[in-house]
């Protein structure tokens, strides 16, 4: 038993933020664990995971357009595939987080939400979320 | 006792870096933990943590004003509190960073300190710092 | 043993990514550990660690690149060293990664590859490698 779990999830558009907290929150209760940290791993070249505002939808629409007009798609890139912009975005945002976990749920402030960040989709993607007691 | 503290900051400005290097040594310290990682997890979603230069002030003020020219504020964002850049300019930051610690204290390179970043201060702020052991 | 270990890199140009992936896959065997997780750490602050794609190289140049033209070098800041702007790409790409070990190796995706990101090189750089059981 290692405590590696995976979400899978399904991306409509090209560029999107999946909110994903109940999911991690699922995991996090049904793994036991009252004391540790719970790393999220992406394991996508074109995505990324982050922690940002989940109640009003508009920050997340916020932060992709801006990302877009900051690496624009199609903007003389070398890469051939028409994926470079999201390429650039995943290491703008960053594959990994590592959140705590106190008294059995991870600590959230109140209005945070856990984001799954797709930057070359509509996909089919995981996230690994590994629980470590301590 | 599962090794979660949390540092206080009050912000003065809307942008600003504040060190907060000394508390974390300070907490690794009173830990008694000789071996393992540190855990620094911002709860806000308008503010975010990094390692950057701490001997010259200008590297930070180099920072947030490169930060707020990429991401102006008020440059016509769907969300209404006029604190949409904030939030960009946390997720590109991020809420998260890990720490080594060794032989009693975190490893950081000669020029390096921890930052708070504030984007939409001033405020009162935490940032919780998790110890795990091994 | 606290399982801290180090990788020497030496750079060639002033923006780089090098590839570590290797080196970093080497240390998690020869720990034994099979799983728990792995985290990278730059002890610089004009260098960054990230992972993205190591099949096509363009990918690499792209990003490097592209943080050249949002940040670029000389742009009327205040730090008079003349790497302000390395210093600003080290904080948006950030100086740690956690990766999950799993089965005694690194979780990756089948195109990911861990990099060491060079933002004032030529230098001889480090890059430290904790591994945490659990």
């Amino acid at each position: 038993m290692d405590r590696v779990y995976t979400i899978q999830i399904r991306t409509g558009r090209r560029m999107e933020m999946v909110d994903i907290t109940a999911q991690v929150r699922e995991i996090v209760r049904k793994s036991g664990v009252r004391s540790g940290i719970c790393v999220l791993y992406v394991p996508h070249t074109t995505a990324a995971v982050t922690v940002n505002e989940n109640a009003d939808p508009s920050v997340r629409s916020d932060i992709t357009r801006t990302l877009a007009k900051l690496v624009p798609a199609g903007a003389g890139y070398e890469h051939l595939e028409g994926n470079a912009d999201s390429h650039i975005k995943a290491t703008m945002v960053g594959p990994s987080e590592t959140l705590i976990i106190s008294d059995g749920d991870i600590i959230l402030g109140t209005w945070q939400g856990i984001f799954f960040c797709e930057f070359d989709g509509p996909r089919n993607r995981r996230l690994f979320v590994k629980i470590m007691e301590g």
